[in-house]
């Protein structure tokens, strides 16, 4: 630690009593104008006791290089303004917002969650189908349960407790990160299988538009990535309806169904029984189970949101959980009652829904709203993972066990890298799905109710330790909930192992060991770069030092090409350092060597100077290795390396024209330990 | 020039006699040995007053990270070893080596100049073909006439006269310019047509490869530039072979024809007459000159090349190139002699020569021999554009009239940077034609000629001017050699212009426009950076300064993020500079600001400290705006910015785990003038 202990010396000195030659306020600055007029820095108002600030303004913000510049405008003009990191307390939703908002994950599961599980039963034929009505109420009793069980999440946690917060906080951080894991996976599907359902629903009222489902999937991933690094939260409203519209579509679907049935209505065509290819037993009955209970995928999202809601944000978004419980358990019931009824079947080109609104509605607007509304619902789905992922990141990230640069707010306050990865993540699973939601739904349940397993098992361990007012009830709901997800989280492995839930349990195993690493990795950084970690063991190893002293623990070395003004500069400004010089020029051959010396006499030999041979033609790399080697005489010195740049300003003139050795040099000196670089720049035009 | 005086004055003070704490000639240094037991560096015995000198092993250009280091290998696998710069020398040939070596390209035009030229004279039927003789005897002439020009320009110019020296030096630098061009599109055309002509040997005797024609010559011209890479003048004796077979092999193709057509063999059977689909005038006459002209390109070849011969190289060069001429006149002569006789026509899929060699040989081995040896001689004269094209690009470069990369000698002593850019000129110039001679043809002539005619232009200015001995025969045969070589240019450029010359042309006109402007841009940084430019007008504008007054014209700033031991160890530097100092803290937030000051505070406040709110959350551009506007207030100061960089040694964590601010500030920064900047770095793991 002598650096903390220089600077204590140079504190003791009072060094900062020194007058700054600048006003580092700006105030004396008389014109803080840019080239185009704007003010860039605002003062502030301080205490007089605290340092001094100033704030940037926007056009502080506007890039440097004329490139940069380019591209900043581009994004600019898709993305919008950059928005002030005070913005992001607006962003909060009525409830009547906030339900079709939060719901439509949860809700559009309907799309497809019947359709999976009568897909599995189908194989077995009539005998199959018959299951259908007891597995479909197996599955209403487990949204319930699990409804009820993040009803306890919410009181809870209050500040929003997303499966991840709460495994971590109750069950350990390794059991957090499973729980993220899985939600990641979650995440990854949802969007894959929201954007495979809905233009399911699309291309079964446009058959055309079938053969071209992969590009058209991955144009839509595409955009709800551009939307969303624009910051779509900002239309919330708007994104109510396409909920209300869908909830609206399967009332009337269902209302119709119904009244055809009793009788008022034509009897539907019987479709010819199924012929099963697969005997009707406990394992096909546990698929299908698993398949359909991907139908209350997405029935988390509220409790991870709560403060999105406006106060009393607990209740009110427990108040919408339950309704939207209520909704989804309505529309699955409603959507089992009808496929009952008119005896439709799975069939490859048209969804369930579309063949239930077709019997109902026939081909009219009525139909094509119903179509419309569910692919519209479905896209918001796919949304709704869009919040919610770059934020488990960005969590993940501020404990260190993700990456960091998922913790930037972009100029548009959104997760942008966390965007940017999901939208390629679910492209990728998307594009090896082939668009297909029959492919993707066995990797789906086995993350989310993983996830939901880990939630309510931590849910448990929370109100044992608290045991608040009402603590034994929650603690039954969760363990219920908890139980419940579990078993078919162990189904869903077990039985889809083979067709696809392999790929997703591998991914829960990888984020949960390169997390690990990475916080490793951070933990063995910050201890490096701690304060104090050198000298904990030792309290004063090294003596306070003046700065002469420093001065002798140091030494400059520049090297020289040619003399001209751009090393005459680097060599004026490494002389003001005032340490042991050394000027070194590195020559592929004698007769370049001897012209350099006759050049370097005739100018003066103001500096000493030590020419490097190089045979090899080669000039960064033996520079480095002549550097390395004088370092080695004295390791404990530290070397000064003044390079001189030619910064040329046009950038065509700069690539083609001039070899920039300063930057290549500078990155194989990086390698060098107690090496400093410093790059004194020339600008041509000057 | 306040650097100059700066260095002048601490010159004065006898800086250098301050002691280096390390020695700069190493042999204090007990161990060089690097990390693999290689000396590095060894000492050079140099007189006493001379400065000292080491010289760098080839150990000392090994990279120096590991990611280059594994690049070197791979390159080296292919390329080979390194060569010392001294192994230039050796590279010298005999004459019997250097006439097959040198001569490739002239020799193997015949392949492609008669059958080009009856490939005109064909569209006037049989009518225009009776014109083959006058023609061929009209072509036979202009290579005596340019190969005895060419013997006068060896005598004076013993070190090497390309068209662009002989017509730089002697009719400015423009004509010079304009030879460079002529000759730039020449060598580019050279690789393509004999690349072309080759495979078009090849596929006469194996017609399935027609159809792949493209990627396979794009697959040569690939391998070229991997063997000149490597430095193939190496094997300049195994490269004898293909010409002298290929000699070999038209000597015994006429001598048979001969025999066969004077009665011996069987008479050939007579071809149908063709018919004319053009009336037979002077311009398919001379459009039939101008493509038969291209069986002389390749004629200079030896004369640029004279330092390549044994001593005496002048008299040497000279016999070499009347042998050349010689046999370049018999072999053109007497395949025109043979398709006379064997009234051979032109046509689709089959060469000239490959029919002759059919009516000779039958299709037995000889008949093999024949194309292989064609194939091979070809293949000799692209090679020979790739030491021609980056030689004249190192020549133009040295004079500032191209970029400077095409001065750089490579490891294997080869101008890569120039043979990657004729490799890849003569790919997309091959690729576009298809790979057909027949389009390339009209292209070649225009820029063959035109440096032909400079070249030799210049030579009458040059003997004019030195009037030596027998000055008035040389002046005379150059002038009749230009004046031929211009009728020639004149009439390719006009009768093949719609076909391709304009192509040709466009590219001699954007070499000359680029070359001068890449001269004016050369000679402006010149001016900019030459020592005493500044000085020139005024001579001692500046008072000579002494480094205090130094200290007052400089300060320091720090960014720091967090106090960490990057930070402080950036500050204990920025410290030791003793300048004015001052940190500064850019923050996103209020919130931020403040935790980041209660730990500046209590951690000791050493240094003054300014904080920078940016509510857009960017960090490096406010910074460098911030470091903009302090400056803007004592413009004439020198700026020193410090960055402590956390250097993370292992690759993937640094990309994906660790987000360098650095690089970004350091690029930044670089666009103002009088800001250094100065790296301070931590590495990890330390």
């Amino acid at each position: 630690m002598d650096e903390a202990d220089a600077l204590r010396t140079a504190g003791a000195r009072r060094h900062r009593d020194r007058a700054l030659p600048v006003d580092p306020g700006l105030s004396r600055y008389p014109a803080q104008v840019g080239p185009h007029g704007a003010l860039r820095f605002v003062s502030v108002d301080t205490a007089p006791s605290e340092a001094s600030e100033v704030e940037a303004t926007e056009a502080a913000g506007d890039p440097v290089t004329p490139g940069a510049r380019l591209g900043s405008r581009v994004l600019r003009a898709v993305l919008g303004a950059p928005l002030r990191t005070t913005a992001i307390a607006h962003e909060q939703m009525r409830k009547l917002v906030a339900l079709p908002v939060l719901s439509a994950d949860a809700l559009s599961s309907v799309a497809y969650g019947p359709e999976a599980m009568l897909g599995v039963l189908v194989l077995g034929g009539s005998a199959g189908l018959a299951f259908a009505l007891p597995v479909a109420a197996v599955i209403a009793l487990l949204m319930l349960a699990v409804g009820v069980s993040y009803r306890q999440t919410i009181r809870a946690y209050p500040h929003g407790g997303g499966s991840y917060v709460v495994a971590g906080a109750n069950l350990g951080r390794r059991a957090g990160l499973v729980a993220a894991g899985g939600l990641m996976t979650d995440y990854v599907l949802t969007v894959a299988v929201s954007v495979a359902s809905g233009l399911a629903a699309v291309t079964s009222a446009v058959p055309a538009l079938a053969p071209r489902v992969v590009p058209l999937g991955a144009g839509v991933i595409a955009l709800l990535v551009a939307a969303n690094l624009r910051g779509v939260r900002q239309a919330g409203t708007l994104f109510a309806a396409p909920t209300y519209a869908f909830i609206v579509a399967m009332a009337a679907l269902v209302a119709t169904g119904l009244w055809q049935a009793v009788g008022g209505g034509q009897a539907p065509a019987p479709a010819a029984p199924p012929h099963g290819t697969e005997a009707v037993g406990l394992l096909l009955v546990l698929r299908a189970f698993a398949s359909g209970s991907t139908a209350m995928t997405g029935i988390e999202t509220i409790s991870n949101a709560v403060p999105a809601f406006q106060a009393p944000q607990a209740r009110n978004a427990r108040t919408t959980l339950t309704i939207m419980v209520g909704l989804l358990i309505a529309l699955f019931a409603g959507t089992i009652a009808l496929v009952e009824l008119d005896d439709v079947v799975p069939r490859a080109g048209e969804t369930v829904l579309s063949q239930l609104a077709h019997q109902s509605f026939g081909g009219g607007p009525l139909y094509v709203y119903t179509q419309a509304a569910t692919a519209a619902v479905l896209l918001l789905a796919a949304n709704t993972a869009f919040n919610g992922f770059p934020r488990l990141l960005s969590l993940m990230a501020r404990d260190r066990q993700a990456p960091q640069l998922f913790r930037h707010v972009g100029d548009r306050l959104a997760y942008s890298n966390g965007i940017v990865a999901l939208g390629g993540a679910a492209g990728v699973v998307y594009c090896l799905s082939g668009g297909s939601v029959d492919r993707l739904i066995p990797l789906f349940a086995v993350g989310v109710f993983l996830a939901f397993t880990l939630c309510q098992a931590g849910m448990v361990v929370h109100w044992w330790r608290e045991r608040g007012p009402r603590w034994r009830g929650s603690l039954v709901c969760n363990a219920l909930g908890g139980a419940l997800s579990g078993i078919v989280f162990l189904v869903a492995a077990a039985t889809k192992f083979g067709s696809g839930a392999w790929a997703a349990l591998a991914a829960v195993v990888a984020v949960v060991a390169g997390s690990a690493a990475i916080r490793r990795h951070y933990d063995a950084v910050g201890r490096a770069v701690a304060l104090g970690s050198a000298t904990a063991g030792s309290p004063a190893p090294v003596p306070a030092r003046g700065p002469d002293d420093a001065d002798a623990r140091q030494f400059t070395v520049v090297p020289v090409a040619s003399l001209n003004r751009i090393s005459v500069r680097a060599l004026a400004y490494a002389v003001s350092l005032r340490r042991p010089l050394l000027a070194v020029h590195v020559s592929p051959d004698k007769d370049d060597a001897e012209r350099f010396l006759a050049a370097w006499r005739a100018w003066g030999d103001h500096v000493p100077l030590e020419v490097v041979l190089s045979p090899y033609r080669a000039i960064v790399v033996p520079f480095v290795r002549y550097v390395e080697a004088l370092h080695r005489q004295r390791p404990e010195l530290t070397v000064t390396v003044v390079l001189g740049e030619l910064v040329v300003e046009q950038p065509l003139q700069r690539l083609l024209l001039h070899e920039d050795l300063e930057p290549r040099m500078r990155r194989a000196l990086r390698t060098q330990r107690r090496v400093v670089v410093t790059t004194v720049p020339f600008h041509f035009p000057g």
